[in-house]
């Protein structure tokens, strides 16, 4: 049976990359074929998971520079269903890509606000003077370029070659180990009893002090690791979060069973997304 | 002697309504008279108050939909001497300004990121179909109008007024209580001995299980409230934050001090943003 990955396109973006690792290890350790759907947006791709019009997507969740995409903690908390299935990390290349043939002309640079903000230091070093406009996704911004001699776009090496669009700068990224965290992310619950990761989120009884330090402090007696916390905005009124936890470990643990059954008693709403592994990709 | 006040341009935007609102407080409370000044992008203003180049930056830090304003964390943990001097919190309104007069014909919806993330629900309800594309700034959109009467921009009422564009669309926000906070940020060190928050940031000692729980049982062991938490990637590597604290009180409160200090000998590195009061703007 085939299955159907939804990214983040057109085709050339860094969610592409990513799904076609996923796809490479489907086919090599489940012998299964994937299908890959390109949306205008990872909001759009997150949603045709949660309707099971398509069966998982790929998301990115974190980069080493830019930190989280709120979108996609922001879907998972809206949605009844979403799962998280696996994860995977994958380095990240930022090219310039302009029809100019001089650093010199650039007058604007074009791409999605992640890589702008990860080549931040430098466009300042080097490009000071150019206006930023940020675009839905890095192959997007590369339609600017044909009319425009004085435009750039960052994106992968890999979208210059499939839009035949000329490398000016090969590698412009701020720091030498730029990667971002991808999820793959089904409708359907998945308990993986051999996952490493468990992520969840919660929202707690209002204006109760010391709430949260509460609700870490069930992990922490039980020397449960936890890997990352985050917090979002409820949308309700301003002050109130969201907190979304990475937990090391598996919860068919006994001792992280017993602090999830402690942490619903402390949250006013609690929601778990799943155990799940990191996938070794080799690149 | 005159105040110079940084705030994102170009005139229009909500963050010089917040620049007004705090000249308008400093006219009466102080009798200070302020200068507005724009700058393309909020790091840049941040930038020019560290430099002394400008006396104080009106930036917004955290929106009741969208979330924080990333670049003001990264900002602060990354300069030396960057102290927050006030908090205000104004109400957003948001209206669709096109030179088109039916919402059937607008193919292209043009705002900063953090306006369209606030109006998503409602773009996705009455615009589906439109591409969005994201600007540095709500005025900064209101550029691409002129020539294309399939395209709208989401702005203030007051940018309409001011550029002159119709409103075709009045109040557009997603939820009622659309809010911003904003901080008044100096270069000067000021402890507010009257300030009733303290922000602060720190980072851990790497691979230390626990240590984040133990730095938040500092405060909560002194049943000292934090109002809020946020992780930042260090932008060394995936999986190092940087966590940035709101806490209820004043650094001369002998607890507070003490937590202080306690903290500081389970931090990497801890910076410290001042003390200081949410001003009451009667808007």
């Amino acid at each position: 049976m085939k299955v159907s990955l939804a990214h983040l396109g057109p085709t050339g973006t860094n969610s592409e990359t990513a799904a076609i690792a996923y796809a490479d290890w489907l086919a090599t350790n489940k012998q299964q074929e994937a299908i890959l759907c390109s949306y205008p947006n990872i909001a759009l791709a997150l949603r045709a998971v949660a309707k099971e019009e398509i069966d998982l997507a790929v998301v990115p969740i974190e980069n080493s520079i830019g930190g989280s995409v709120t979108v996609v903690l922001d879907s998972l908390w809206q949605s009844s269903n979403l799962q998280i299935h696996q994860g995977l990390t994958l380095p990240i290349y930022h090219g310039l890509l302009s029809y100019s043939s001089s650093l010199e002309s650039i007058k604007t640079v074009y791409s999605h606000p992640q890589a702008l903000a990860q080549c931040e230091k430098w466009l300042e070093r080097f490009l000071p003077q150019a206006q930023l406009i940020a675009n839905s996704s890095t192959t997007e911004a590369l339609k600017f370029l044909k009319d425009d001699l004085e435009a750039a776009a960052i994106a992968s090496p890999r979208a210059a070659q499939l839009y035949n669009v000329p490398l000016l700068k090969e590698d412009i990224k701020d720091r030498p180990d730029n990667c971002t965290r991808f999820w793959i992310i089904g409708s359907t619950p998945r308990d993986n009893p051999k996952g490493s990761h468990l992520s969840l989120a919660f929202s707690l009884p209002q204006n109760k002090p010391g709430a949260l330090v509460n609700a870490l402090q069930i992990f922490a007696r039980r020397e449960i690791n936890l890997s990352k916390i985050e917090s979002r905005p409820t949308k309700r009124s301003l002050g109130e979060y969201i907190f979304f936890i990475d937990v090391e470990g598996n919860s068919s643990n006994p001792s992280i069973k017993a602090a999830l059954s402690e942490l619903s008693s402390h949250t006013e709403e609690l929601k778990i997304f799943g155990n799940y592994n990191l996938l070794p990709i080799p690149l």
